[in-house]
This record gives C-alpha cells, sequence and structure tokens, in this order.
C-alpha cells in the first residue's frame, strides 16, 4: 500500500550534488551553503514522492500515519487515552490523523480506511461499527487496534481493556464486606460489552458473599449525570431501600449523590454510593467517591504497542489484552446502618 | 508548497478509459464493473501523486491536512477544544494531524511546520513557544491560528480567546452586589495572558464598587486543585478573613472547597467561593459552583473557520478575535455574613 519512497540517490541524481550532501541536508550536520540546502530541498518537493527518511531522525511518514478515530467528545475519559496514543505515536515518529467528536459517529471512514493511501494502520475507540466492518476491514490486512470494544470482537482482531468483570467484583465484594446484602445498581447500556462483564463482576461477587442476585436492584441507562440521577431515584423508591448503590460510571454516580442528597439521605451514614473510572470528577464531590480507576494512559499505550508490533509484521500472540483496574475506596462508601 | 494532484484527465489516460469512467469511480454513481474500477485506483496509485478531488466528496487531501497542536492532556477543558476542531475540520473535508499530550511540550516542532510538505497549515492551542518563534513561522507565510495566546501576539497572527476580562469583571461585580468587600483572588502564573486580563478584570469590578485592590488577597499558582487548595489555605489564614474567594479556574475553585471544608467553613453561608471555564466538575461540587463559562467548543470551530479563510486567501480583518464568556451563578455564592 505505502507509495515508493525517493532515495537519497535519486535526489543525488537529479538535483547535481553528491550523495554526502544529500545526507548533510537531510540530517542537518555539516556544512551546506543555503543554495546548496535550498537546492536539494527544492529537488524533492519536485519528485513528487516522499522524501527520503534522515538518519535517525524523526521521519513522521504520511504513509506510515496512524488513524485515530474516537467518535466522542474528548472529556476526562476518552481525552486521557487520545492524549496518551498521541504521545506514544509521537515517541514512535508516527504522525497521528484523528477523526474525534460525537459528529464523527456518522462519519462511514472505517469501510473506507483500507483504501486511504496515506494511512498505515488504525486504532479505533470504543467503534460505533457493527463488528461486521470491523471483520471486514480486518479481512483487507489493514492494521488496527481496537481499545474498549463495545461488542464481543472476532478472535483475531486486536484490542486492549479494562478488566472489568474483575474491576467490578473487587468494589461489590468491598460493599459486601461492609455488610451490605441490598445494592442497587447503575449499569451503562444492556447491548454494551463493557456494562455486561461489569454486571457480571457484581453477580461473582454478590455469589461470593452468598446474596442471590434482585434484577429489580438493576437500572440499565447511559453513563450520563442526567440518567445516573433518574436511575438512583427509581432505586431509593424501593421497599425496602438499597443500602448502597453502585454505578458502573464516575458521571452516573454524581447523580446518585444528588438524588440521595435531594432525599436529605447522607452518604455514607444512610447510603453508600461507589463510581467506576476515578474521573478527576470522583475526587471534586463531597464526600469523595469510592471508585475502580481504568488504567485510561496504559490502554493507549498497549493500543499503540500492539499497532506497532502490527506494522512491523511481528506475530501477536495474547490478541484480547485486559489491563488491571484498581479498587480505590475513598469516603462514600462505610458500613450500612444497623 | 502543496503537490501538484493527478488530473481527472491524467488518469484516464494512463488507465485507458473514458474520462466519464474515472467520474463515476471517484463518485462513486454510475455503474462500473468492478475490474474497471481496480483499473482506475491501481493507476491512481500508480501516477504516484495525490488523486483527483471526487466531486462534492469528501476529499481529505494530505496537503491540505491542518497540524493541530496541544501540548496538553486533553482534559475536559482541552479535550473540548479539541474535538469542536475535528468535528469543524472534518465538515471541510480537512485531515486533522495531532500533536498533544505534556510530552509534546518538548516537541521542536513549530519551526519546522513551514517546511513539512504534507501539512497546510496549523492550530496552536495555547502554544508555550516563546512568541519569536510564532514570530518566525509567521515570516515564513505559514498559515497558522492560536487558540488562547499564552502571551500577547503581534497584531498580524490571528488569534482566539475568550473574553477573560469581561468575564472576571462579571464575576467580582456579583460578589460586590452580594456585598462582599474582602475577597480573596487565586490567580493563575502572573506571566500568562489570560491569568493577567482575568485579574485586570476583577480590578475593574472592585473599582466599580469603589474597593481598593488589595494585593495581599492575590495568589498566582499554577490551576490545579492542589494548588488551589494550598492559596487558600493561605488567603483563609488572613486576618480578618476574607468572605469570599474567587478562583481563576474550576480545578483551583475546587481545592479552595476542600481548604474551606477542611477549616468547618460552610460554603456559602460562611464565605462564597466562585470558579471559571464551567468544567463538568462545576457542577459536581456541594455546593455548585458559581462560575464564568469558557465558550471552548465556539473557540475550536472559530479556529477552524479563520484558519479555512487564510487557507483559501481570504482577507482577515479582526485578527483577534475574542469570544464572550457568560456568568453562571449557582449556589456556592451567596451574601456575606453581617
Amino acid at each position: 500500500m505505502p507509495r515508493a519512497r525517493a532515495t537519497m540517490r535519486d535526489v543525488a541524481n537529479a538535483a547535481g550534488v553528491s550523495l554526502a550532501t544529500v545526507s548533510r541536508v537531510l540530517n542537518q550536520v555539516g556544512s551546506v551553503t543555503p543554495e546548496t540546502r535550498e537546492l536539494v530541498e527544492r529537488t524533492i518537493k519536485e519528485l513528487g514522492l516522499p522524501g527520503p527518511v534522515p538518519r535517525g531522525g524523526t521521519p513522521k511518514p504520511v504513509d506510515g500515519a496512524v488513524f485515530v478515530r474516537c467518535p466522542y467528545v474528548l472529556t476526562d475519559y476518552f481525552g486521557l487515552i487520545v492524549s496518551s496514543i498521541a504521545e506514544t505515536l509521537d515517541r514512535h515518529g508516527r504522525q497521528l490523523v484523528l477523526n474525534a467528536g460525537e459528529a464523527a459517529q456518522h462519519d462511514p471512514v472505517v469501510s473506507s480506511l483500507a483504501s486511504q493511501r496515506d494511512i498505515g494502520g488504525a486504532i479505533l475507540i470504543l467503534p460505533p461499527e457493527p463488528s461486521e466492518d470491523l471483520v471486514r476491514l480486518s479481512s483487507r490486512r489493514f492494521p488496527f487496534v481496537v481499545v474498549d470494544p463495545r461488542t464481543a470482537l472476532a478472535r483475531d482482531i486486536p484490542s486492549v481493556s479494562a478488566a472489568h468483570h474483575s474491576g467490578a467484583r473487587q468494589l461489590t465484594a468491598h460493599l459486601t464486606e461492609l455488610g451490605h446484602t441490598r445494592i442497587g445498581v447503575i449499569a451503562g447500556p444492556r447491548e454494551w460489552l463493557a456494562a455486561d462483564a461489569r454486571l457480571s463482576g457484581h453477580a461473582a461477587a454478590l455469589a461470593d458473599a452468598g446474596i442471590l442476585p434482585d434484577p429489580s436492584l438493576v437500572r440499565h441507562d447511559h453513563p450520563t449525570t442526567e440518567h445516573g440521577y433518574r436511575a438512583a431515584a427509581l432505586l431509593l423508591d424501593l421497599d425496602p431501600r438499597p443500602t448502597a448503590l453502585v454505578a458502573f460510571n464516575d458521571k452516573a454516580a454524581i447523580g446518585a449523590l444528588q438524588a440521595a442528597s435531594d432525599r436529605g439521605l447522607n452518604v455514607p451514614g444512610d447510603l453508600s454510593i461507589a463510581g467506576f473510572d476515578d474521573l478527576d470528577l470522583s475526587r471534586a464531590t463531597t464526600p469523595q467517591l469510592t471508585t475502580v480507576r481504568q488504567p485510561l494512559q496504559e490502554m493507549g499505550r498497549m493500543a499503540v504497542s500492539l499497532l506497532i508490533r502490527l506494522l512491523d509484521r511481528h506475530a501477536l500472540e495474547a490478541l484480547h489484552v485486559e489491563l488491571a483496574t484498581e479498587l480505590i475506596i475513598r469516603t462514600s462508601t462505610a458500613p450500612p446502618l444497623r
């Protein structure tokens, strides 16, 4: 797919200078007159091909650019992943072509990636595309890595995600150890892989504590403060009331804190509330949120590392990488009132 | 600077097909056999030049790519600006090459932008470079726009920023109208243009209320929660204690809320606290923060619009664009105790 590059010899011949001169210009070492430098630079342009790669420099070759698709607003969650991808690609001397923002959800770009001549590979973050599209892209041997897949991926599509199941299991185990047995859950959309994995981690921790899961204690909704508020309100109206709420997203947990405050419930005295993600937000609340830290920056670094190995045609053995999460206990959780 | 593109006629001649066939392939309308489509696509590749632009399609020409430099982590502040730039460039069919993350602060990329053949223009967000570097880039006639300049810019370098002065003036006027006369300020670094403009807006509002500014009530520091906490602690130890604190950044305001809470001060009963930026964070606190909304998304859109006009060689009259801010009154501010 990549276009041929001009060699240093092509440039030297066309410009009528020595190979050593071309090398000096490209590597910016040794002395070259401004006129000669200009001649060499103009010749490279006139050849109409990507120029030769300077030795040991940062080539940023256009034909090795990496397309990063994150069709969401770059908030404290997605922005952190993209920042870390950007820093890591930069360290590898790779150019990053960004496709981001909510409007990008409707870009049909994934189907045309394999035929974009200036793109060498891609990182797709929480891709909204149906998995058939990803399978089709993969069958065209286009190198790409998925971060945080929304649905289960074919075995041979490399992906990086957080350990949703074990993170949620640790969180709920923390609550059962405190003595909670009636725990409301504010879960993500039912069709999301992460929501499903977190719910199963929650159920596993309940099972460990000998507690039967109760479907009436689980609400599925989008991970926003508004939806968290609404879901919490419904759960807090149950009789008997849950003594703890787990929101599988910090923003939803903040909605839950507000719903509790509106009802005059003290957190954590009357009600424990926990989140998931460990955004900056989770330290801004009073009380600060107990939550599960997702390794967002490491997810970005790992995605680049897998992609670079694909581009270098190295074998990948573990195609689905799951990175450990960490339980962060703060002050929004406490033993239930007896 | 941009390389020539192959024309549709070049492709038709080289492939031995009609112009109409090339057009059908490029615009993906009308019927073409798979073999013919493949022939045309292969020919475009073999020409080794950017292909012709399909009519009304999204050309994403590499030679018109826009370099976006945001050498900071893409948090809820910078991420929102970059998302909006990404969406707007996409709408213009321009490719976005991203340089982001804190490590990017040390990239010497600005000095080489004008000689990167695949980059048509740039948007530089809060550039850490000394203004001489920007003047040098401008003197090479490279088209770029600065978002939120850190220092005063030469008159002919286009920039977009928020109305820092008037935003801060409105905020402090809100406090003086409530009856506050002793207002502590947690300001940004002294050398930042925005910090200076906000402080001058604050001083203007004090003057309007007939209050003399008191330098001992102003602390300069970096806009983080930790620094906000420390600055607030120092201000709250003054005797007499200020009855209100203005932090020129929401994260610093959250630090101030924590310092107040540590001293058993009720906000807003004993102490009013206000922020600046209107991040999501400012609605997560208890009480929710009174703050000044910066039009982050509009800043991104405006930057793209100015850059596209530069690229299209349209004249720009107002080179320094300032976008209105908005005072958002929530529950962290109230009249002082008498």
